[in-house]
């Protein structure tokens, strides 16, 4: 919906909001603590014209306002989950400020694992997993019904078998040779929506668990054949999944040329390579 | 356009290609060179999906021959901007592809800069110039119009007079002074489309050169006033632009708090930080 | 050794190698594969006065020969550890190059981890760890002995219970209160030199595994206090190891200040932060 | 000097302090303002040996107030160089905590150009310049002279003439062809000693354009011979300069082989990459 700003000009669409807002929130219960280390980012919609057109802020809410609400909402609340504090904190942002039409909250958060020492696991230290991030981001327009987007980036694989690239089109500038076996490493994003709330902890973990299963063992003809197995599985798995799109970056590790040192390679050396790399993507939904 | 996989789930949307590719093209005449370099992203929308869904390769152009493309192509383009050098692959990619449907380029400009040495430009030395980068998209659909899209990331700007922010809401968890002299530091991203071939290099710079302006020149009551007069003064001055988006992050500089230990602080001590930072965009059109 | 150059200034010291040489190996055995990353880095001490100052290159060793022999030597390796191929380098390298005086080789290695589908250890796939990164420095003089350092870089870790900083000294630009529980975030470096070769992949993780459960286990005064603890803990448990540095930044972790709100803050909401940071270090060895 | 610590192991070194001090100062006369944007880290040796083996914090001077006294010190200074900002912390440090036995302050400088609009300089905008930091160290034990370096790190550099590489070694793992003509690309580190106190400003220009010059004009037989020749004349040029230490990587800019797809490539068009690079380093002194 395009505001009107001038005889010229309209502002087509605007939003505005507080990005890395950084959360740790340690909760302590029956000897033990537990951690959460989240990114927060806040983004706002709605009567922010005149704040463009005239530097009329009296309809803004400060961005510092908004990490502020992140640090006091966060000390009462109850949600275990990113999708649950999200839904907090716009029910707090919509009911506080008519002047806003929606809000957006994408969470981000990192992995804290739990140490384990002499076997047992510790009551209070944590030891930093994999740069993997869970995502979730919810977004309601006043009107209208919470939307929910869950997923996760940059979770990394690399599959040593079954994995061929064969059968592509030639031209007089393709040199890539055929291979029946080659390494197929990656980094998967992932995004999927969900037709309203659910279950969010266990949704995430069926969801993330088969398309890492189907990774594994999927006898993979290129990286869009194994994406879109892992989509399939994922809408098949979990049925409160509505659409899911997934990217998948082709991390290129290239068979080192040994026969001019007469040596021969028999898929033992490789260069592992992140420029320039493939890039694959694709949007599934359930019909 | 949903494509149809099987009974129950399809493919909404798929696309792939090549991304990061390097490429450094030195010219030489009349005893000096000149260097580009660009980074180049190609991607490809069309019949695929048999890629996906049965694991059939035929229509596939590989990403490493769109990486030969960009090199071949280079090295006989006359191209001397990167709009011109996208339009060159995407006319490339089509011609020799029938199942594709629309190619995107993306590239990225770095910028090196002659080295003047004794006060004169040296013909064959360049140093490295700032992160900001310049970047254009062009996308075409096999039926349709070329779509251009110029810009440029993280640019990287200060301003210490001429800035204030106040008059804004507050509410229990407003803890914000207002302030009519602050600091403001952004990194500005800018994209905007042409209604058509133009003269890209120069529309460019007038577009760049206006905002800077602007943005020196501006008194300003927030990010979201001077983002606008940004874009309001390139759409003024640029009358082949169309559309113009903007993204201005607020990379805070916190004024340091002195007088615990005695000592005041008029706008002169700044602890610059990166997170978390406001981020604010909109996007403005002619009418 | 200071080299002779012209009339007026001397070489004090000259090196130079291949840095970022990225290998993956990939070992195939019983059904199932094993995969190293290993990013190799060469440096070449010697005879190499000429090329600087008279542009002879005769001695050189080019650094892209260096990278080649990472590969061909990578075919036909038996090493299992980081050590034990980098003593391999420098012996090529030393053997071949009597211009060469010492060889220096520093290997670190990506974590890779084998996926768990459904319960079982999976053949072929693999999913990467944390960034955790380990190292290894092997260096070795023509006349003399090889010197092996190991250890590892960015494991990071938190301790959310026995943690405490108070009985320091306040003077007028003291502003930071005592406390008796904090939380403790850090990114540990370390290194450590052993008295001669040993077995490597054990020894490191015996030393890697003490200092974690000191870390754990620790009643922390401070980062210096933990840090100490740490050190000393490798030095018992490890006879091998002569000497260990450790550097720990303290990731501080503040406690938002929730009371302009009305509410109570008992050591649940934090602020990760990583600048500034504290910066602590400091090498133990046995007497 | 061993610090004495139990029966068995000793401390032989321990220092600690603080990093990524952010700093921006402003300062404004006759209608414009001018910026410096430093970060700065303060690192303490003294006794320090208790707080490590026993957790007594007693003389540990808090790496918050080494922060503060950054901020505060910052507020009445006169410096206008870093050297002359890190000697007033040293100063104050040592003369306040008599427990500390020798300081080192290490500050790096952020570029940012005034923005010239209309053809005149703006009094209150900045632009972002590259990312080569300028760089600064001093030192000093509690009985001994301050030890001044100064230097700069990552200036970005790329030569497209009057750079060979030939007549190397050749073994039967060298496959890399002679050329009398390649494109050099690298990214400058280098560190210089003063014999005490000088020009700090004046001096550090006069090193750094002299090393530019001889970069851009030099007949360029290797990496090695281009650093030698720039240190040279940088203690040619600055008789104050002791001694100087260059790194250089050899950031390879690669000619793309053409040949397959019929074409030539008379040194126009490169692939730059960043891994794996050359790396040379040398230190050269003033006899």
């Amino acid at each position: 919906m395009a505001e009107l700003t001038d005889a010229k000009f309209e502002i087509v669409a605007n939003r505005y909001g507080k990005s890395k807002v950084r959360l740790l929130k340690v909760t302590r219960a029956e000897g033990r603590s537990d951690v959460h280390e989240w990114t927060v980012q806040v983004l706002l919609r709605g009567d922010f014209e005149t704040a463009h057109t005239v530097g009329d802020n009296s309809k803004i809410v400060t961005t510092d306002t908004m990490k502020n609400t992140v640090y006091s909402l966060a000390r009462w609340s109850s949600a275990t989950t990113m999708e649950e504090f999200a839904e907090e904190l716009i029910e707090h942002l919509l009911r506080r400020n008519e002047q806003v039409s929606s809000v957006r909250v994408h969470i981000e958060a990192a992995l804290w694992k739990r140490l384990t020492v002499d076997g047992k696991e510790h009551p209070d230290t944590f030891m930093r997993g994999s740069n993997e991030v869970q995502t979730a981001t919810v977004e309601q327009a006043r009107a209208g019904e919470k939307k929910f987007i869950a997923g996760f980036a940059n979770l990394q694989l690399l599959k040593t078998a079954n994995s061929a690239f064969s059968g592509f089109q030639r031209d007089e500038l393709t040199t890539l040779p055929e291979t029946r076996d080659r390494v197929f490493g990656t980094a998967v994003d992932a995004k999927w929506t969900y037709s309203g709330p659910v279950e969010f902890a266990a949704m995430r973990k069926a969801a993330r668990e088969v398309m890492l299963k189907v990774f594994a063992d999927h006898m993979s003809e290129s990286v869009q054949h194994t994406l879109y197995a892992m989509a399939d599985a994922a809408l098949e798995a979990v049925a409160e999944i509505t659409e899911i799109e997934l990217a998948m970056p082709n991390k290129h590790c290239l068979l080192v040329d040994l026969s001019k040192f007469g040596q021969d390679n028999p898929n033992q050396i490789f260069v592992p390579t992140d420029e320039p790399h493939g890039y694959i993507e694709a949007r599934v939904r359930r019909k």
